[in-house]
């Protein structure tokens, strides 16, 4: 029987969708020796894989050529689905019933669709005993991001699970707020319509105030006024909020006051760069 | 008047303790070159800030000795008293009063003692227009780490805020986890009283089914055996529990499975080496 490859998990850089930063800038070379030694990847999206891995390239020679990897992607949930996956069996996942490809995008390997299981299909390279790594579209794999049941399903496995060490925007941007770094909860998403958005809202800082907890959320970016918009109306004038935009990115900032002052002069927000909010009551 | 300088939020590595692992392993190359040029600083603690930057000097020579380079700790909470500071001040600061240095240790510039708010003198540098330093011991500061007060005090004063990209040790065990990394809370340190700790565990197991929500926390490490234990003692026989040692060090391990399995085979957990341990019911 082989001996099992090991799941590592590669942090991504932060810049998706925006220019790209320089590598070096935000990953170690540590991670991309590991990452650039990987023959066989499962990602959240190949082309955005590729594109990352020709940035490691550039530091890190590859030790295949990117055409002779293996890259499989993760099964996506339901396009605007809410985020609420199980650790097992994440309850959006659809399989391989995806949409048109985008123009100039490869045929991508995916897990079969409707398999009740698609984890075994894309463990099997580590059970056959090569390295396999989890790659997300930025930030860490696993954390506001999809990859949680494929690591799951690796312990389950047997298979060992490693995790490098990189950047997640949301302990960059809590770090940022000033707010209790010592008790917070990532929330997800907010949800979108606006009644019960702002319900949501006055829950979450019930829970804050009554828990000493920072709460944190992250939206789509093109929702990003919306939802400043929501919880400038709805949470209390003391209640302190916190907004990083573009964390990582040329002209990202960080800035936290009381919801009163943010109220006398709301900033505008991009609807391309992402933010992440944080508030404690 | 100056233009202020910017409050960096530089991240550590996670080795405080073990055996220095490279540098270049765990740390950005930008992130170095950022810390490299910093002539003023805050720290949780002033021997290993330079130890700190010894490292980065190795790599990206620092712009002024090491001597050169003005370096203010933090206020110290009380010893043993547990952590919850608010944003704005925390309870537990003691300014000055601290025991007899390590040998070796030099004297240290500290904020005053008894002082009402020791933020001011720290930022007075930024405020004169020089960019200053945040470090903590491990990881990023401000998250599960002395910090958040003097940020808040940043932002209050108007001295912008930019954290840099580094892994906290928090995120890389959600991400290997294979828990929920779409809703998680951070809970800081347990209770040290059996009694006490035995109901905490038992409140936060139900938070968890309640909301669906992973629940994340460390220990001292000489306690993590005693962490464990009441832990495999209190939670229940179906509840999933993450453990991750030593995380980027040599031997560094993660692995997550079911209370009840845990029991039949419990790990023997180094009491000098950092563990987070992450549960989900």
């Amino acid at each position: 029987m082989a001996v099992s490859g090991t799941l590592w998990l590669v942090p991504n850089a932060l810049d998706l969708g925006a220019e790209a930063v320089p590598i070096e800038d935000v990953l170690p070379l540590g991670v991309m020796r590991r990452a650039a030694a990987l023959g066989h990847w499962v990602v959240e999206d190949a082309r955005s894989a590729r594109a990352f891995l020709k940035r490691v390239h550039a530091v890190v020679p590859l030790a295949r050529p990117l055409q002779a990897l293996e890259i499989v992607e993760l099964p996506r949930p339901a396009k605007g689905a809410p985020t609420e996956p199980s650790a097992q069996e994440p309850r959006n996942a659809r399989g391989a019933a995806v949409e048109a490809s985008a123009a100039g995008r490869r045929s991508v390997q995916r897990a079969a669709a409707g398999s009740p299981s698609p984890w075994p299909a894309l463990l099997a390279p580590a059970l056959a005993g090569h390295d396999l790594g989890l790659l997300s579209e930025a930030g860490l794999p696993a954390v506001a991001d999809p990859g949680a049941a494929l690591v799951a399903a690796a312990h389950a496995a047997g298979v060992p699970v490693q995790p490098l060490p990189g950047a997640s925007s949301l302990s960059m941007a809590l770090a940022a707020s000033g707010l209790d770094g010592q008790h917070f909860a990532f929330v997800g998403y907010l949800p979108q319509e606006p009644g019960a958005r702002a319900t949501r809202l006055r829950e979450l800082e019930a829970r804050s105030r009554q828990l000493g907890q920072t709460q944190i959320c992250i939206e789509t970016p093109y929702r990003n006024a919306a939802v400043l918009a929501a919880m400038l109306a709805t949470l209390a004038p003391g209640t302190r909020l916190a907004i990083s935009c573009g964390l990582t990115l040329p002209g990202a900032w960080s800035r936290m006051q009381a919801v009163a002052a943010w109220r006398r002069q709301p900033p505008v927000l991009p609807d391309r760069v992402p933010a992440v909010f944080a508030w404690l009551a």
